[in-house]
């Protein structure tokens, strides 16, 4: 695939009409190798409704994050037509239709919470990974606080190759670090938003992973599970097709 | 002795002459059993060495803090009758003459640093807990990037039954919530001015360390190695004065 | 107790099951000393209800504090089988099954608030001190803005010798400095997150205290009334043992 | 005086030539009955000189403040044949030719300040209350980590009645609070740079006396000598006036 | 009256009861020559009807701010016997008792506004300088983005000699800084949290009222009507009393 | 027009009744050539109701803003007699009287977005600017995660000689940038509150706007719609009269 | 001109050599009317001196900014060949050789300052306005601590019909709210970084600007001199080229 | 390579000697995979010099970062017996000795940089992923203000087959998302400390970059080149293995 392929075109063609009101991005997946995911939150009904229905008639999936209970259930009224799956307390979906087809398997994340209350943004990015068709390992509520339940978990992910980690942590958000200072595999950090008073809703988290020592961390923003997942992904494909367990998106 | 006394007094004294320019607090020592600490950081050159020679006249010491190289050679050279002692990269100084009295020693204090850059900190702490008369022990540079360097160090203060463990970090911050999490004596967290960027100059240090869901956990501002080393010195000689090895400071 | 323990035994285990979607950590009061308290605050009733019956079953007794009314009506009707009582105008509970045993007696805590409406935050910090076996005195709404009003319930703290102060305050946050310039024993300032404008939300409460000249005051969080009754429990605990009012946690 | 004759006559005059570089707004007394201070602080040596110059020339006295000690001297050496008056450490200066005829006495403004650190600053707003005609009384070094000092000043200054007090505090900030609670004239909160860390530059103290409930506090920003000195001016002046000390500005 | 009576007797007395769960202020009135206001915002129902009623049994008037709808209702249905004033469209409210005795009048105060989104904070500062026996001049909707409204009604405010202004701005914040540049009374910059984005909530408004280069200009925290009615209060009765309007709150 | 005639008379007059509790500004479009537009946000309904009734008595036509979804419905059932258009997925509405004038056309402004959510903040721009007499033209959804989408908009709107441009952009508010650094017309950054966690609410899209190196780049604060629609609409009816396609406001 | 023209040439061309180390864009004044101006503040004496002169021998003439005395000193001796002009304190110069030919005149621009410490900031701007051709109007130290000062030269640069206004304001940043509450032309806020303790660095001055309410305010970055005579110079030019007084850039 | 195996050991060890004052990690080469770099920054002369010692004689390469000019000839006057490459203005250094042995080669990384300014850097981070033994290709000063220089080089590393890319950029930090968009590799964000005012310092550009919605982007803290080169290495190196051009660093 030629990523400049859209450009060159869009810049010799001659003007034509305006853009419309919205661009939805369906090709996304082949020019980037990530879903794009439909962002719930501040959506109304018929706007979430439109966009879901969009990705399910061009892609036969759509992914749909940052869900209220109230959009959750229209959804499920609204397409009865598609298998829907729900993740982490019902703030990511997953929709399908009957004629998706599954991407090949290859890759493998770790996925890491320091709390239960950092679970609903981790498995956000797990979905988002495993929908690009990678395998997820998980270990949830292993902060800190605690440090002797984390190096059970940490020690199988590291002895079944996970290609990347993904470690979500709200509050102090000190587990990346120490995660990041064991493990020779590249670490990103997913602050959540879990936390009040004085570096709360996730600053502090961010923060301290900013300020990291540990050589290998990498963040993204707070609660943007999203962006951890596709970029987890994104490594772990391109590890797999290095491997051979893949063919390559691009041919050489 | 009694705190409320010269509360009572200042109160039913008839109204004197105002109060002069600076208030000399010669007495705190006694008062809050606390000794008091010059900060030289915005000091002219006489001020400063008009205020430590207060101390040394009326106390035989005199501990001063933030100093810089040029401030602690002016020491050197205006107080050739003391005794001058330098830590933390002579950032802080020990000025005593011959009569001062050693007070009864007791207590035990725990001191320990992420980095090493977080030293010159910790040290003012340490000092100031020795200067009320406690035992400090101390292990640097055992950060979690480099977490395997902390469990010994860690484990051997424990078994020597310190009674209260002071934790300096910068950067990241995260060492004292490990430390926290994983020993039963009270902790202070010193976050130090160490990191750069976003939440650099101790921000993230103090923010995840406020954050933190380790119970046990106070802390003090950043740079504030006086406030630990204090607060540190007055549990640990409180624990010594209940385990007898100490008279009470205040008869009962 | 060892608290190292699990520690060696997670590293040295061969590689198991990973770690389940929560990790209870019902054994926290063994190693810390310290029970571990259900924060409501971002709970869905069953999540909640779940928690408290894992403590009740495991320990006799749940700690819940950041309820909501509908949450604490909730758990009143979901527990009818244990007692429950209510603090800080319901946003801190305690069930107590039966079977609970009460710690031994030991330690004493003064708990001291600026305004009425610190008050919940404050109770929250003495419930936890008192379910680690301290006795807590309290003086609420003493606070500078009326200042004579503080002396004589300071007083009466520091003759019934209490072991470490808590002092809660929100808005201007400044009794905390001046407690701690009187008294000599350790103050935990607890900021709240009273106030509105500029520094409101506890914010300046929480930096005037993180600026205080006055030895012996260290801080936790905004609103953090589990941390500050925490610590200053372990510090009591810590002293009543040292006086031999209690037997040592770790026998040496 | 009629503060809107200027306006009345810029706005009815035809349109001549533009406004040129500077406009010395020498006749600021008059109007608003406070004199301009000539702020050093970003100024090269020939502006300095040369604004000081207008002054002198134009009112027989010039007040400098926020002088570096390199400007100072420029000033002691330019200024030959003016008396030249140093406060607070040299930041701030008082020069003045012998046709300078001082203002009618009235007004008592009493200056107060938690540190020795805020006295610098203080100075500044006791030259500028100095200079518009009014008796100063201060008190420095009478801060609240040993509040015990500040009782005997406070009530003598209440007991020579006062017009307005002035209370400088930096770090914590908390003294203007405690005063505000204790008296009933007005206090001018005025924060100083003084202080490190999280709150430090004087913001921790300027937010604790937004967040103030004592009521008849107002505030300056940092470090705002000149405006805490020209409002508690303006206020004791007034008063002054009531009580027939001094003819009124404006005849009715 | 002694305003240091209290504080003497508190800390003279032997040791007593310690401190009960509210101490309600009633006496501040005499001490500090202000009126409490209670704060309906983060109170539940009983206890707003409490406090009111305390203060209406205690003084035959009580003061209330910054209330909702429903409390404002509930308060309409509990004191039936109370005659009841709104003003700031129900942000406040005044309650009296047939007993109630008015101040004597004295003092005059200026209330500008530069929108009408700032009309229920100026109006708590209007209402509590009233209820301290001032008269009270208003003009709204006068702001910078059309300041030909300005001149006039500041014009006739000057000619009716107000002892002192408030000016209230939310948004810009700019109209304090023109009226202090034209005006020789002192100004109160009362800043609102009216505005949206970067500097939203008040915050420019206060920041901008900070800077400004108006001699005579002192501000309170956003939205601190009841502060700023308190200081333009106690100013304005101070001139009244100098004039011998009113006799002295202390006799000399 | 005579911009200075409003403030001539204001000052010149006599002093006579204080303003009014509001002051609406029917008169703006003549002095400013802007029309003023309610907002809605902080209004009850009865006050809105007044506001739009003011401006069609006055203007035939009311332009409101910031509304929510039952504000609309209440001017719905409140101006049968108005057409009503409305914008912006309802955030903006015009409400015109048959008698209503519509401005003599001219000047052209294009306004682009980089996303779906920008658009009604977009909108709110474009309708202050049409009912300026604008011509204005869109693309929405064109933002730079695809930037192929956005050359064939910006190449037809350049064809097409827009005066000026508005960028909308939420997130990461890079858009404005990169089209400020390919068209040679003035360009507003309008940056809008969408976004999360660090640098979310539209701040980081302010800061990266404010950052540009690229040359003609200004902008308004966040989600001010109708400050960027009313200096587009300034800019291209001047450049309109220099064309000599409208007649000058201010004749020579 | 094609804006589009490189874009399509570099997106078509072969992938050749990869960028060099920089990419000095001395065409950009053909491809944006802006000049490129040479920001001095982090470059090494040769860095600059090689920029200056890759423009000197590109373009006949340069423009530096943010320049040190060291670094202004360094030219002076650098280009002897060059005639070098100095603006605000030293902070701007213009270098231009023989060859140079001045931009044909069109096209006016008014620059006003609140205060003579915004002169520097202010200057940059106008030297950039008038390097692209337009004739500048300026005054000086005329914001609202006086604001009788700014109705003259306001009332004389309208009677002039400048294009577009750049107020420089630091400080309280209020100057330019007025002034475009008052005038009927674009205003361009320009904060200066003048200004102290909390809002200091000009952000009380940029975040006024952003809330204020007059219509047609746009603002650039703190300092940003540059900006603001760029975008000016484009109204400007673009107003001139409208009239008639110039040649339009692109052909329609 | 076990990297849990040092914590089992520590864990398992008996009780010795307390850490000492420094503990330079000599192996987290073989560990992790990324070499040490000494920060210079903060560091005196001798430790600088001792800390490069350390390094040189237990690997025969030192890698300093944050020189300053007098610290880089410190050291070229102290390792004469070194080879010495300065990178980025002398920020960053490189020293070998003879015995050295080179990584094998594998791994491939794009380097990009927005500006010059933002050179050292982004060299800094080539240096680190270099000595890991990737290729490094780079493209500097290609902004979006200038985008047209953008697509050529990008071109070319996306046909070269980078396995990463490092972009740094500070002022407005729009780069990263316009590359993250166009490309189907993960992307570095590396913002740099260059800008001013608002947003100055990278706190924009590290915000914006946050706030990309481009998938596959995620940052390091504000120049951090040091982090951003040593995950972009070990990604890289990850790939080259698994394409098997490396031998696996941890046996299956």
């Amino acid at each position: 695939m030629d990523p400049f392929g859209d450009l060159t075109r869009a810049l010799t063609a001659p003007a034509g009409a305006p853009a419309g009101p919205t661009q939805p991005d369906l090709r996304r997946e082949e020019r980037k190798g990530v879903p794009e995911v439909v962002l719930a939150a501040s959506k109304t009904g018929p706007h979430l409704a439109g966009a879901v229905r969009a990705f399910l008639d061009g892609r036969d999936r759509a992914i749909v994050s940052r869900l209220s209970p109230d959009q959750a259930a229209l959804l499920h009224e609204s397409f009865l037509d598609a298998v829907i799956e729900e993740y982490g307390h019902g703030r990511t979906m997953v929709l399908r239709r009957a004629a998706w087809t599954p991407p090949l398997p290859g890759g493998r994340v770790g996925v890491i919470t320091a709390g239960t209350s950092d679970v609903p943004v981790a498995e956000e990015a797990a979905v988002v990974a495993r929908e690009m068709g990678c395998q997820v390992d998980s270990a949830y509520d292993v902060g800190v606080a605690g440090i002797h339940r984390l190096f059970g978990p940490l020690r199988e992910m590291v002895e079944r190759s996970v290609d990347v980690m993904i470690v979500a942590a709200g509050m102090d958000g000190a587990l990346p670090s120490v995660v990041a200072g064991l493990v020779d595999v590249p670490v990103i950090g997913l602050p959540t938003s879990v936390g009040y008073g004085m570096g709360g809703a996730g600053v502090a988290a961010l923060m301290t992973m900013l300020q990291s020592c540990a050589p290998g961390l990498v963040v993204v923003n707070i609660d943007n599970g999203v962006g951890a997942g596709a970029t987890a992904g994104l490594l772990a494909r391109r590890a797999a097709e290095a491997r051979g367990e893949l063919p390559p998106r691009r041919p050489g």
